[in-house]
C-alpha cells in the first residue's frame, strides 16, 4: 500500500520514547495507518490494486488459534499477535520486505498480509479514518464484546474525555444508548455534552458521583494514569461491568464486597480484531462518526507530539504522508 | 410450616456467636429450612397443606424492583432483600408471626410469604435437601448467570473443596463440565477427585498451577479466607471468569494488565434467586445430587459448629427437627 495518512496516537509517544522500555532502535511509528493498494499477490482477494485501505494496530497473527479463528487477532494464542511497528515478525505471512521487524505508518509505504488489510468505507473521509482504527476499535470492541451492539438499550458510562474517551461517547450515542461521560475534571463538561453526553460527573466530587449512582449497566474507562478502578464501581448497576483501558502498570485495591452484593465485574480489553474494526468503521460510516482530528505534516510531527503530552483536548493529530513527501 | 429438617450453615456460626458484629440478639439460626405445610392464607396459590416446601436465605424482598422482577430477589434494589434469620421484617407480605426481626430455622415452625416458599421435589431426601438452597445455589447462580447452564461445554474451576466447593463440582459435572478442583491442600485430592473433579491443582505448587493454566472459562472461588485473587488469574482461559463468592472483608491487589490482555473478568456473586433455586433443584433431583450430608438432634447444635470452624471436609450437618422435639 502507498501510504496516504497516518494517525498519531499517544502510544507512539510512548513507544518513540522508549517510556515503557523495549523500544526496537530504530523505529518507525504509526499505527493508524491509511492508504492506497498499488500491488498485490497473486493469491490476494481481498482488496484489489486502486482500493483504500486501512491498517490499525495488529498486523499479523498466527491465523491458526481459537482466539484468529472467532477474529480476535489482538489475543493470538498462537504466539502472540504482531503489533504495526516496533515488534518482531514472528509469522510467514508478509513477503515483500525483508527486514525481521515492523515498521509503521510514518512511512512512504507497506506491505501487509491481506487478513490484516481494512477496505475503507467510502463516505468518511480519508484524513480522519486512521484514529478509528485505534481509538475507534477500543471502545467499540468492548462495547460489542459486552452487548452494547446488540440491540437493547443500556446506559454506558465513560471515564476520559480525551481521544479514547470521545471516541467512545459518540460510537455509544450512535448504537442508542444513554451515555455518562465521567472525569476528574469539570472543565471537560462542555466539550462532553458537545460530543453527545447526556450526563457528565465529576469524579472527584461526590455529590455529583451520586446524581449517577448505580446507573450504569457498562463503564469503559480510558484513564491510563494511576487511579483505583473501586473509586467508580458505585456508579454500575447491578450485574454491570467496569473495563479497563489503559496500560495503567500500578494495581488497584478492590474488596470483593461491593462485586458480590451487585454481582459487578472488574475487567479489561485489549484492541478489538478485523472483523470488529471493519464493523467499527461501518458504524463510523452510517452515523458520519469522525475523531476530531487535525490534519499536520511530517516536520509537526514533535509538535503534535508535545501536545499529546500536554493536552487532553481529544484531538487526534494525522500525519499527510502525500504533503510531506513534497516538504 | 412445620419444620422438619434445618440444615446447619457456616454462617449461622459467624452470626450467632457475631464474629462479623451486628447480630441483633435473641438470634434463631438457620436459612436451609425444609418442612411442610401446615395452614395456607386465603390467596396462597403455590403450595397446598401438606407440600414439602423448602426456604433458603433469603425469605422476603420488595417483590417490585428491576431485580426481583427477574428473579434476582437476593439483590433487591426496594430496600434490600430479608434474610431468613437475624435481619429486619421490612416488608408488609409476612403476616402470622408479630415479631419485628426473622428468626431461622433452628426452630419449631415458620410463617412465610409463598413467593419464597419452595416445594420440593420428591425425589431427593428431605433430610439432604436444606443444603441445597444455601450451598447449592449458591454454586448454581453463578453457573447459570455465566453461561454454564446453557449447553456449552466449559472448564469450569472450583476453589475450595469444603461445603460450597463440593456442591459445585456435582452441579458442574451434572452439567455436562469438565471440572478442575483447585485447594491448597494436596489431602483434598482424593476427595475431590470423588465428588467428581476430572483434575485438580495444588495452587501453592507453581508446577501444578502450570499443569492447567489458561485451561478455564470459569471459577467459582469459594475461599472465604484472606488471599490474593490474582494468584489465580493464570488459571482462566481468554475471556474468562472468576467469580469470588466468600466474604473476604481484606481487599485484593488486582493488576490491570492481565484482565486486559486475556480479557479477564473479577467479579462477584451473591446467593441466587428463587426461581434459580427451583432448577437447582431440579437439576440435583434429575441427577441424583445431594450434599454430603449428616443428620444431628439439637442436642449436637454446639459440636457441629465446631467441626465446622475446625474442619474443612465438605460435610454439612442437618438438624433433625421432629427428633429433637423428642430429647
Amino acid at each position: 500500500m502507498e501510504m496516504l495518512y497516518c494517525g498519531i496516537c499517544h502510544s507512539d509517544v510512548h513507544l518513540g520514547l522508549n517510556h515503557l522500555g523495549g523500544t526496537m532502535y530504530p523505529i518507525v511509528p504509526g499505527h493508524e495507518l491509511v492508504g492506497k493498494v498499488v500491488e498485490i499477490g497473486s493469491k490476494v482477494t481481498k482488496v484489489k490494486v486502486g482500493d483504500n485501505v486501512g491498517v490499525g494496530c495488529v498486523s499479523d497473527a498466527c491465523l491458526k488459534c481459537t482466539s484468529c479463528d472467532v477474529g480476535d487477532e489482538p489475543y493470538c494464542l498462537g504466539g502472540k499477535s504482531v503489533h504495526t511497528y516496533n515488534d518482531t515478525k514472528r509469522y510467514d505471512h508478509i513477503g515483500g520486505n525483508q527486514e525481521t521487524q515492523t515498521f509503521g505508518g510514518y512511512s512512504g509505504s507497506n506491505v501487509l498480509h491481506e487478513h490484516f488489510i481494512i477496505k475503507l468505507p467510502d463516505s468518511i473521509p480519508l484524513e480522519k479514518v486512521g484514529p478509528i482504527m485505534c481509538a475507534g476499535i477500543t471502545m467499540y470492541d468492548p462495547l460489542r464484546h459486552w452487548g452494547a451492539t446488540a440491540g437493547k438499550k443500556m446506559c454506558i458510562g465513560i471515564i476520559g474525555v480525551g481521544g479514547l474517551g470521545s471516541m467512545g461517547i459518540k460510537l455509544s450515542k450512535a448504537l442508542g444508548h444513554r451515555v455518562v461521560a465521567i472525569s476528574t475534571s469539570v472543565g471537560k463538561k462542555d466539550m462532553a455534552i458537545a460530543k453527545g453526553a447526556d450526563a457528565f460527573v465529576v469524579s472527584t466530587d461526590e455529590a455529583s458521583m451520586a446524581t449517577e449512582a448505580s446507573s450504569c449497566d457498562l463503564i469503559l474507562n480510558t484513564v491510563s494514569a494511576d487511579h483505583e478502578v473501586a473509586h467508580y464501581l458505585s456508579l454500575l448497576h447491578r450485574n454491570g461491568t467496569i473495563v479497563q483501558l489503559g496500560l495503567v502498570p500500578t494495581p488497584h485495591t478492590i474488596s470483593q464486597v461491593p462485586l458480590i452484593f451487585g454481582r459487578k465485574s472488574v475487567t479489561g480489553s485489549h484492541i478489538g480484531g478485523i472483523k470488529a474494526t471493519e464493523e467499527c468503521l461501518e458504524l463510523c460510516a452510517k452515523h458520519n462518526i469522525v475523531p476530531d482530528c487535525e490534519t499536520i505534516k511530517s516536520d509537526k510531527i514533535d509538535w503534535a507530539w508535545e501536545q499529546l503530552q500536554n493536552n487532553k483536548d481529544g484531538i487526534r493529530y494525522v500525519i499527510d504522508i502525500t504533503a510531506s513527501k513534497a516538504l
